[in-house]
């Protein structure tokens, strides 16, 4: 047994573990100590002599400190997320705290990919990301609204296709409405709008509308919500749900 | 044995078995036939009574519709993409194909998630897609390249994070170059900048630099390229190489 720690940052995918790697399965069944939020430590069954540190929701950064002491005091820390912890999640987190703290750069800290909520939700919907794309949070606790306003509208003005991270708060429940109001006044009402919740777990839920028809009101934190670009298609179907696809291609310029 | 038959599109993950989803092993293990380019299907342990239709690159509508031929047929057709089928790969094909021809609608279709190229490539070098990011598939064979640049020019003007796709092109291998020289007009020189190639394969390749720096000629068909924004920082480290991460907020207005 080596005694020098290290910490593994993985993700969980969305909702079963169907969508779980197995390099992050193989790295939870090794670590001596797993870290995470309360939510996603309950996802994994418990094994015999592995410490478990789970913590509420927020505080990310006391979170990503807490798996570093860890791994410094010789520990292997695996430190839990859903999806991808590299997109809206743990792993940037733990980075910043590295980047406060000039000892902790010489741990042994790897990050695993995960599936994260944007794929899960477009498998389910057809294939809405399948050309050009950008993922946007709406939280603004870390960012000023304006920076999201400029991004949603960049997004719209260059035909991007949009995943919506995080687009209710309980602080701010009016944000999401202003957003679409932005996403209204630059693109079509026919623009497909995906909204995708519990991806992957018993009470999934994933319904298509457009842009003009959408009420944005129904998005809760465990939303997902995908804005088609001009390009975004949807396929009618008598036995089963519309498919929702983007080309491959763009037919012309801007 | 039921006679319908049925289509799943899956993705193996960049490289290794590491990265593929338990789903979409369960899924290629139940084919009857796998469909794909013949790199990807050279991935995995031929099964008995199993038939594999390898095709060469491009083509990818012509393979689509194969797939799709098969599952009307009453076959168990896997269709195998790389990274995630969903984000520049065969997805988006198959619903082409669909909305070409409308009796393919009442085929049972579905796509599984997969791990794409940007995630292994944000893994590797730490957690550059930590905040909102945008991914621009370079290869002009199906836009027009002023689409292209018109998205580098808005993504840079918002501050995304940038994940380039398909940046190099036997026919035009100028064209990165291009989009490189767009991007040192209007981000800083110290931008962090990786290259990662043959992510999960024993050629593994990645490397940080900063745009003023970077040489866009080294990136070939297997390269990932991920462009920092304004507030994605390096973490130098003696006993390693430098750690990439985008925090999670973002400090001020644009």
């Amino acid at each position: 047994m080596s005694t020098r720690g290290s910490l593994r940052i993985v993700g969980l995918g969305p909702g079963g573990a169907q969508w779980m790697t197995p390099e992050a399965a193989e790295l939870i069944a090794g670590a001596t100590d797993l870290v995470g939020y309360s939510s996603y430590l309950e996802r994994i069954p418990p094994a015999e002599g592995q410490a478990r540190h789970a913590t509420g929701n927020g505080q990310e950064l006391a979170r990503a400190r807490h798996a570093l002491h860890l791994a410094e005091s010789g520990r292997r820390a695996v430190l839990v997320s859903g999806g991808d912890p590299g997109v809206f999640a743990m792993a940037a987190a733990v980075f910043e705290a590295i980047a406060g703290e000039p000892r902790w750069r010489s741990i042994d800290v790897a990050v695993s990919p995960g599936i994260t909520a944007m794929q899960a939700a477009a498998a389910r919907a057809g294939a809405p990301l399948g050309h050009d794309f950008c993922a946007i949070s709406l939280s603004d606790n870390l960012k000023p609204w304006g920076v999201i306003e400029r991004r949603l509208a960049a997004a719209s003005a260059a035909d991007f296709v949009i995943a919506l991270y995080n687009p209710a708060s309980e602080a701010r429940p009016g944000r999401i409405c202003d957003a679409f109001a932005l996403l209204r006044s630059m693109k079509d009402a026919a623009t497909p709008v995906v909204f995708a919740r519990a991806l992957g777990r018993a009470d999934e839920d994933v319904s298509v509308t457009v842009l003009g028809a959408a009420d944005p009101s129904r998005a809760d934190m465990s939303t997902l919500i995908i804005i088609g670009s001009s390009e975004t298609r949807i396929i009618p179907r008598e036995n089963g749900p519309p498919f929702v696809y983007t080309p491959r291609g763009a037919k012309a310029v801007l």
